[in-house]
């Protein structure tokens, strides 16, 4: 196999996902500059160490960015020694960082005026999935571009759809982000008025379960509630972030949030309180703290 | 098979659910007051016919209630000719509807007086699986008169649950659809955001459908959204009635709802607009006429 990948962004998810791009064969190039512990990790794997975005992208057929949020992916792709830099043409950046979908709209076009292709193609899944290689990835960008990165994706991941241009995938991805936020929320109200109204939590989540409240995110969230277990998971800091993406987005197109503003008020109150990084389903202690309840077996 | 059951409401629920006793070889007796077919039907189902409820309590060993909500349990019961009349000692009142969770244990202490005991035991799962016999039922009441009443309940049911005393049936119900309220609002706010950053709701339902987003409402919802088809279903106004039992209990007991109490007006504001008898789904809509466009295939 002759594309090189290089893939930059070596954190709880980047890690996992470069080396099963490694597993499935892929040479890879890799760069780390917040610590040097995963690029040894992946050297050890067989990848070569660049010293500069720029000089991965020298490198590589794709470069693939695996980032916090939007700042940290233009200064990589666009700044001083960045991707852009390295870049020839023909070369696909692909984001699969969370990010706003504005911002990938405006790094897609600063490649595309050095002949540079790109995807946005977010994930969810969290940490177990990306070692186990069955991501979920919602991609946007051209049909074309989208094929041809579609083998390296699927290395990384159980499914991968195209959603439609640049930026698209973020939207979904905060489609989703919307969604469990919202859907966390809505659990913590019903649980802590059922705890207050005396009834066991724990028999009101196996009542309900298997009827229209039932979902995903009630069987894995709910369980940790009710077992005090708030360890990430998820971090409620990352959590607020995408509702900000989610909210600014909002706000630029017109399409007004109120129940996301909400939540993202009271992720707020959460981390003002020292639990930024707890899983988001610390949510129910926003109620609890209201209620003066515990959601408790 | 000696047990009588005597069942009050032969609504859109109430009489599927009759009939299914009947199959299942209970002698029934009915009465009915707001219209005369379900009670002929029922009739040539093999259904005695009484004028009152307090007939129907004298003739009955269980006397089942389906009915909109406290007032009419509350006149069928406690009212002249009402249930309590015509009751002896040891009559099971099992009430079916979706009440107040106070309302349940007022009314079970008024029976209590009188020798009466009661179960609340509200369902999920709507006409088609009334038909079916298929409802989950989430009882409240003592665990001898669960016992005594699980094979009736049985005979409408699939999954009959104890949650705890009287009143902890109409608790998880009111969790049950706080849960579905806001996870209404949640999917709303997801899928206008994606219409409103042209990106197809159709694939953003697809790539978040089997994640954390995923669940039961998703599948049966965002299709009718998608598709326009706001037929109930369950009807809004209904929606309204139990969000407003929720809020009222949970003002009663101290545990604030912020985001069911949003959702309730905007639910009050698409009634205002006409839409009282669609499927609740449609609270879509609100959002659609906040951002100015539709969620549509």
């Amino acid at each position: 196999m002759n594309t090189t990948i290089g893939f930059i962004g070596l954190g709880i998810m980047g890690k996992p996902m470069s080396k099963n791009l490694r597993k499935a064969g892929y040479a890879l190039v890799v760069c780390g500059h917040v610590n040097k512990g995963p690029v040894e990790e992946l050297a050890a794997a067989g990848a070569r160490i660049a010293d500069t975005p720029r000089q991965v992208a020298a490198q590589s057929d794709i470069v693939i960015t695996m980032l916090p949020n939007s700042p940290q992916v233009e200064q990589v792709v666009l700044g001083k020694n960045g991707v852009i830099e390295g870049a020839r043409p023909g070369l696909v950046l692909v984001d699969m960082s969370s990010i706003a979908p504005l911002a990938s709209r405006k790094l897609a076009a600063a490649l595309a005026a050095r002949g540079v292709e790109m995807l946005d193609a977010p994930v969810s899944g969290g940490e177990p999935r990306a070692i186990d290689g069955t991501l979920s990835v919602m991609a946007g960008g051209k049909k074309e571009v989208f094929d041809r990165c579609y083998p390296v994706l699927k290395a990384m991941a159980s499914s991968v759809v195209l959603i439609g241009a640049v930026g698209a995938g973020n939207v979904a991805k905060l489609a989703n982000q919307i969604i469990v936020a919202l859907n966390l929320a809505a659990i913590s109200e019903a649980l802590v008025l059922a705890a207050k109204a005396g009834v066991e939590p724990q028999l009101v989540f196996q009542a309900i379960r298997g009827g229209m409240a039932g979902g995903a995110l009630l069987e894995a969230k709910a369980p940790l509630m009710l077992d005090r277990k708030f360890d990430p998971g998820f971090r409620l800091k990352l959590h607020i972030k995408d509702l900000a993406n989610a909210l600014e987005t909002a706000h630029d197109i017109g399409a007004p949030l109120p129940l996301t503003a909400s939540v993202m008020e009271m992720l707020q109150a959460l981390k003002v309180d020292g639990l930024g990084e707890a899983d988001h389903s610390v949510l129910v202690r926003y109620y609890e703290k209201m209620s003066k309840i515990e959601v408790k077996r």
